[in-house]
């Protein structure tokens, strides 16, 4: 049994950790923090876990958090920076799920996130949490930087097709589209029921912080090959609660040599825990995933032509936030990989 | 290590049961039959269940059903009561999810379900499988009736006020609402997203089958004292998938002297495992119990009057049907009442 | 042509009153206020009136307003009172959409809003704007006090009965839900989508501030005989945007004796405009009445006992608010009842 | 005052055509036909026209029929091609709200369609019936074949690049998603509420019977220089009931010579009474449109680099079918153009 500490854990991805992590069998979870509902029970806060625990949330306090094995970050970007430098002088390891070590060009990080990094002399170190790509990295990280969203669904849809280098990376497009918890669970007018229910829209089509997250992991898949991967990227709010769908666009290099496309996916992902290759044909939906950790992908050639069509659906608050969170735990401590997430989706 | 069957399993009720019993550990799942989708992967019906059984639907055959330690009947109504003389003559048990064994009088059964019942001389000897009330009977019975959705949240509501005999029995009302997946997953209209989302209505205001269930519950938990209950039922379809809300309006007997509300309804679950008493004043929602076995029920005397108010809810696949049956199953085969049932619900 | 003026343009029901006298034969929008969003256009903030109108919110001002015809409060309670005196010192008329001055007893008011009323002597001089029930005060009012949404769906279901004294007052129940604008746009946590949406819940089970309204408005019906309504209100919150449903609850003081219901029901509403009763057995969906100002109402006595049932549903945002200022302003001025409101409902 | 008939009016598109043509001023709805419901009041079916209609459904009667103006066809794609002989030799003229009279290419159409055309040889007389670009040529029109939903939305948006020969058209990508009510009104599993709400999901991607209308439509647009348009069109579904959302990405043929594209928009439109232009930087949301006639459109170059980026939203039933029908009636008709179609979408 190993301690768990979350830092900042009101919002959503905080309490989809709560609600892996209750059910985990080698965790507790010692402390919770949120300046804002500190003395108040969790419980109160999320109904849902009436009757799975008794924890409160208190203070962020480095000491008690240093106490822990692992401690994750839940927090808005800026927040897990600030804390790191104390936070990795204790014994802890740490998975951050939000933006702050994701970036390894920290001026970049800079430009989109609008302020200066806090804490550069870190980011070299943090190892991309994404599995599919950095399983033997996370294994032995000590700062794990979990991905985005978006940026899971896109790069494990187009990660076969980028290793084999079979499109052009300087035309990719990612047309996605979230459920409205990706918003978070702050009040604003802009996510009310009455504001995006019955309604679609897309958002920060001009550019979108995780465009440069997504063109530095494709680049990476590419083995750091040829150009920087340039994306397109226009993300897109469901008038839904979970559920990311990724329909992902690009330019096969050599048309007539492509190989088999729904082979070469099944193939890839064949060991993969939490990644499922839907049947020739299908459409993956978002909701065969709700709650659950996995992402399902379809591949398309449509009428045999030079543009591929990838579908990658993922839970954003599972496999793009807390589940894949506890997957990185699982590796760093040696755990069975699948271990307290082995979840069926809730369909219908 | 017990073998389950399922009858009818491709509707709501059977792809719940196979969420949670696919991940029972002590069930294994040996037979799903289904006419229409015979030789059919269950996981090409339910993509959720993809990677979590390799079942197939197959033809309903006694026998093969009759090898089951316990078979369950996620069916309409009519087809559990055609196959039970034989079974049971098998030595196997039977968790019927359908109403054709809730009503002990077959001639009201009768005229609720338009038909002639099947096999009265059956029924006497089915138990009700509401276990906050009839734990021990169900403990040893060899056919279980699993109560209906509506008439889980009202029964559990009314129990305590009822079992004290404090509100007048002659004019009980239950306005109660449910999610869409109560209407089944068949082909219709009415039942389409663009015909049900974004609105409400009642239905069945003039009489729902769920009525004389309701009453006979309730006036067993009276023990069977008094006159019959009478009950005013109203049933609303709500613009979501999953979950009931009942609520309850009854009048007290003596309103000068009723005890303290809040207490009696936390004192008369305080051991129940699946029935949460809300905090005085909050009231519950659907959302907190999606997913889960949980029946959360808050109670009101508005402005001190003559009008008690209880507020009960479930998700109705869940502890309105299959997650009900199998913790009538964890009964009647002496595991722990909670054993896979033990989930926390899907919030947000 | 009248000059109409609107005080606090920016929530749901300033929206929805633009919607309708944009096209209004009659009218024209003269002025809308509002402190917080003044210089703006209002076709930025919301975006379906681009191309209808070119008017921008500008600061309160007396004296513009009182160059109006007629001006509407769309503020939140308190507002208006404060700035009623000033106003019809002035020449202009006001129906006023808030809660100010639908109490005629000033201290109840006082106990549900929590402060003290500001205006009351001018309460007494108010004429509460149900057309249905007050046609004729309401044609010469100087100040119009628009019902609340719950109030109205409950006041002409309740009506017939009530007149003809056929239910006990004692034992009004209103089990009534609401779109999720019936909570305005204000930024909340409470009501965004990720809160709301695919769930249900009860809220202000212990008391509602629409209860002293509805009360009040049901004595009033029964032309103020007997003992005042007594009335139980549970409302709930519907995971939709507009749209209010109420289910009515009463018990026949002489149940052998009782008239044929649905012609009583027909009879009394066969000349209101905006009072539609179902065919008997039909139940009515809130979606028939989306953006439309009609209610529509079914009658159903179930199982021919002593429980009589309402169901009755409007826009909450039309006949709910809106549009039953608009109403009450075509009175008042002389045109046609129907003028700019005779909309079909946009189903689906 | 024309007399108008519709052909098959139980489908969305046809209560859509009601609700807009009940109230046009220069229109009588004469007839409207369906040998399903012939008989029946459309306001049973319908409860949104009660009040506002005595139309019943009728046997189709080509005679009948003939007599009126103009006929409308809300059928599914056969039906039309079949009945056009004989009602084009009375003195009607036609709009085709179905796929029959789209395609120029019969052979193709019979491709998508998986039957051979039934009516070849009036092909080549009807005309395109999108006004933005056929509007003299509607004028004449006999038969006018209304566009699709998905291809308005696409036309429109790719409109101005394409005229101006700004993007590469073997390289167009349509990533599209539509309401429930793009699917019909047919009871089908696929589309109830428990399947779609809540989730998210593409659909035929490898090929959508939308996509050689868009292809021709595009070509046209060029003035069918240059080789054919290639598009990739991947359709969604979306959890909602109206509105349809194209994301239209294309790359810049000279990426250093583009001129300034938002007033490029704004100039092509400007004198359009149904395209509107969102400022710079803003994105259309569906509901914007929710119920109006009208097509919102938005263009991005995201981070200065070749991919252009349109948003275009529509709803699915009025601009994408029956308000463009009218619409394309006006025309013919030489009523203006907006007559009985300047309605304010219904927002919130």
């Amino acid at each position: 049994m190993i301690n768990v500490g979350i830092v900042g854990g009101t919002g959503y991805t905080g309490v989809e950790l709560l609600r892996l992590l209750v059910k985990h069998p080698e965790v507790t979870v010692a402390v919770i923090t949120s300046r804002a509902e500190a003395g108040i029970a969790v419980a109160d806060l999320y109904p849902n876990l009436r009757g799975h625990t008794d924890l409160r949330f208190s203070e962020p306090d480095v000491k008690r958090l240093g106490e822990c094995d692992v401690v994750f970050f839940a927090t808005p970007h800026g927040v897990a920076q600030n804390l790191m430098p104390a936070l990795l002088e204790t014994n802890t390891r740490v998975v951050d799920l939000s933006a702050d070590f994701r970036l390894r060009d920290t001026e970049r990080w800079g430009q989109w996130y609008g302020q200066a990094h806090g804490c550069p002399e870190l980011v070299a170190e943090a190892v991309y949490g994404l599995p599919e790509v950095n399983r033997d990295a996370i294994r032995q990280a000590r700062l794990v930087a979990c991905p985005g969203c978006y940026p899971t669904a896109a790069q494990l849809g187009f990660l076969p097709l980028l290793e084999q280098g079979l499109v052009a990376t300087d035309n990719l497009i990612v047309s996605a589209a979230s459920g409205a918890t990706g918003a978070g669970r702050q009040a604003k007018v802009d996510t009310l029921l009455t504001e995006v229910s019955d309604s679609f829209k897309a958002y920060a089509a001009g550019g979108h912080r995780h465009l440069p997250e997504i063109e530095q992991g494709l680049h990476d898949i590419q083995g750091g090959r040829g150009e920087p991967a340039r994306v397109t990227f226009v993300p897109h709010l469901l008038p839904m609660i979970r559920g990311i769908h990724a329909t992902l666009y690009s330019r096969a290099l050599s048309p007539d040599q492509l190989p088999d496309l729904q082979a070469l996916y099944e193939q890839r992902f064949a060991n993969e825990p939490f990644v499922d290759v839907m049947p020739a044909g299908e459409h993956p939906q978002t909701r065969s995933v709700k709650g659950s950790n996995v992402c399902r992908i379809s591949v398309f050639r449509p009428q045999d032509r030079d543009t591929l069509v990838v579908l990658s659906v993922i839970d954003n608050l599972t496999k793009g936030a807390s589940g894949q969170a506890v997957q990185n735990m699982n590796i760093m401590f040696g755990f069975e990989e699948t271990l307290g997430l082995d979840l069926v989706a809730l369909l219908p």
